[in-house]
């Protein structure tokens, strides 16, 4: 492995170069606008996995296209897959990025642009793993399979059909992803459990026109305040949802889960510096970490309605909206919660006003065995390369696909993440830490190197 | 007063032509873009008034001129000051506008053109008032003043400081405003009280940046979710505002108020039908008249935070913002709302969130006497041209200006307006209903003869 090492140490300033190739298309998958450049990430993947002699594919789908590749030339040897997205969030608000989100700019040892550790950055480090581990050796201990998909960002629509769809081809003996990150820079860690996501969107809609607040106002319901009360009443004054059922499926932790999370360093003062906030505010009863990692959650991402541009208006409007979601734990199911949740705001809703409910997508909560031997190799890759063995550890976002690999291809799935908590994913002046980036090469090396000692 | 209704009827054709000249000029008051036509609305308005024998003016403001005129050849008699606008709300959209907006045209009975009703036709009516009494007596009844102002629709911004320093030359024994309606074409009314206003805007501001809703949700408070509890405690379940000392100045409901209200040909299920909504919400133990005329309000004009886009956005916002308004009744005064509205609202933010207040214009709430003598001459007046007497009646909305000449003025202000419901003003197809507009010069000239009866 030296000889590894050391060429992924000499080609750093490629890796770089190349990263910064990809960070520079502006592949925001939510945006129709955007699918010209979905396609030109897909095939620049694609040209660069041909390049390494990987067999590879532009596969559509009715959405983003799924960039497939195969290195099957390790006979006897377990088959890894490794997923992981192309597609970036939006960059709103632009104004709040202090250098472009698509022209990659490297200070402060990281480089800044959108997509930079979620997950264009992640997902190359395991290509540029497979690369110079070919480039060293000529071969590589496992069998490789890449699923790069471009539709993460918008809640995979596509991915569990195409998985489906093609359970022999995507047979493997683990699944790898690098969509997460670290606990901290001094602290690498391992995820074994993520939360799920349920998304909806609720519309309410009050008389048939936006009305004169004085001439209307008093006597006509008015959408913004109905849903504002509606809002309110979700939760109880300890931060416990307000949704009968909510809680009826949610696993408790477990006596050593909790001690464990409360060995890690967590230092809420910090927390709350780096936020800027003079109180944190979370369900009574859990520590924050227990609130963030194994705690079900209800959030409004947004909100709208009536009269928002400069000075006043005085109107009753007509409508008003939010986009709610839920994060889960297990055995939380999305499809339940939203049923839950739509009834919970049919019986909120006021007489005056009509409701609609979209529901957006979901995706199921994710557990895995800390001492599954794949998971096991990830750890050991980890304190190979940042010299620290990882702690364990469980994350609050969301990536539904892990639960689809684990359930539908059956396998393990292993969450070897190395970005840092200050990353800022879905933010303005995202990055990647170069160090976390460069170490995070050498790392998937390892993880082939030790995974292919798996029988 | 035979030969001056002869008059007016046989001048009829002249003053729609003369309406219909001025409703060509586009005096849209908000667009700098207008600034000519603003001025030359003036100008037409102050040759009319010269060609009359009233001396008078045009004086500059800082922003758009005031128009104004006296006839003071009636010794001993009262003096009577009207006060109109001759500035106009904007058109858009003005694809929903049938014939053009500054095109007067002739149907149904009215005349359709921005302006009609709000406020040219209204304030001409007083015009050829005097002028017909002029030409078929050569002398009126009273002691006129004109003030008329081109800033209405934008807030009077100028209005109060030139009533201020021009207290004495606007001296009067009463003012008259005709820019409000009837409360249905079988039901003339005189508007004897109107509500106040008083309009805020509230930011919170939570995390520094937008967080990650899977990897920060449910430790860390959300603005839009605080603001949603906030603006849902400042009602209590009966909609009465929840705000300390919020009805403390209140001047409940008279009993024959609450009659000549109940009284009113009001259909509940047709104002429903109108605004397609299923139900009506208000203010528990109140009439929906009441509620509309006779109650304080707080309404939210406005609401935004976090992702308003298409699909999902997993945000958790770091800020969220609402316009507030109250609508006020006597003796609640505007500031003191203010006031109170952010004490509430700075006692209801949570700690992890703060909070800046803005406070946008307000006004005064306005209520006459209804047994003061010129509000009876308006009565009388009004049931000599329509012949119906017309009922007692209190309106919605605002206009601060009322309020300014009762309290500056120290004089009665009577509402003798002459529009319709359905006059759509400030939206497309504007229009004046024709009799109401000719009857309206009748109901004018009424009252200068009986307001010169006046001791």
């Amino acid at each position: 492995m030296n000889t590894v090492i050391e060429r992924i140490r000499g080609e750093a300033a490629r890796h770089r170069a190349d990263l910064n190739e990809l960070l520079r298309i502006p592949s925001i998958s939510n945006n129709p606008a955007n699918k010209p450049d979905m396609d030109k990430a897909a095939l620049w993947l694609l040209t660069r996995m041909q390049e390494l002699g990987i067999k590879s594919e532009i596969i559509p789908t009715p959405g983003h296209s799924v960039v497939y590749g195969e290195h099957l030339e390790a006979e006897g040897a377990p088959t890894i897959l490794i997923y992981g997205h192309y597609d970036v969030q939006p960059v709103d608000p632009l104004e709040l990025w202090d250098t472009p989100p698509f022209e990659p700019h490297e200070r402060e040892g990281a480089v800044f642009a959108r997509g930079s550790s979620d997950d264009k950055g992640q997902l190359l480090i395991h290509l540029f793993a497979a690369q110079e581990m070919l480039a060293a050796r000529g071969r590589l201990p496992v069998n490789l399979k890449f699923l790069l998909e471009g539709e993460e960002e918008v809640g995979s629509p596509n991915l569990k059909p195409f998985i489906d769809a093609n359970i022999d081809r995507l047979a493997c003996d683990a699944v790898m992803v690098s969509d997460t990150g670290f606990f901290s820079r001094e602290v690498p860690s391992m995820l074994y459990g993520l939360r799920g996501l349920c998304y909806v969107e609720v519309l309410l809609r009050g008389p048939n026109h936006d009305l004169h607040s004085g001439e209307f106002g008093g006597a006509v319901a008015n959408p913004v305040d109905a849903l504002t009360r509606m809002i309110a009443a979700l939760h109880d004054g300890e931060r416990h949802v307000s949704i009968p059922g909510f809680y009826d499926k949610v696993r408790e932790l477990q006596d050593r889960e909790r001690e464990a999370f409360a060995g890690l360093p967590y230092d809420e003062a910090e927390y709350m510096k780096d936020l800027e906030v003079e109180a944190l505010e979370g369900e009574k009863g859990f520590t924050a970490l227990e609130q963030l990692w194994a705690r079900p959650t209800l959030e409004v991402n947004g909100i709208w309605g009536g009269y928002a541009g400069e000075g006043a208006k005085t109107v009753l409007p007509a409508e008003a909206g939010a986009k709610i979601s839920c994060r889960l734990v297990p055995d939380q199911d999305p499809d339940e919660i939203a049923d839950l949740l739509e009834k919970r705001l049919r019986d909120l809703a006021p007489p005056g006003v009509s409701l609609k409910f979209v529901r957006h997508h979901g995706g199921k909560p994710f557990l895995a065995e800390p001492d599954d031997p794949f998971v096991e190799a990830g750890g050991r890759a980890i304190e190979k390369a940042f010299s620290k063995r990882p702690v364990l550890v469980r994350g609050g976002g969301s990536v539904p696909v892990t639960e689809t690999f684990q359930t539908v291809l059956g396998v393990p799935c292993v969450m070897m993440g190395v970005g840092l908590p200050d990353d800022r994913l879905h933010s303005p002046n995202e990055k990647m830490d170069l160090d976390q980036f460069h170490k995070g090469i050498e790392a998937a090396a390892w993880f082939l190197e030790e995974a292919g000692k798996i029988k």
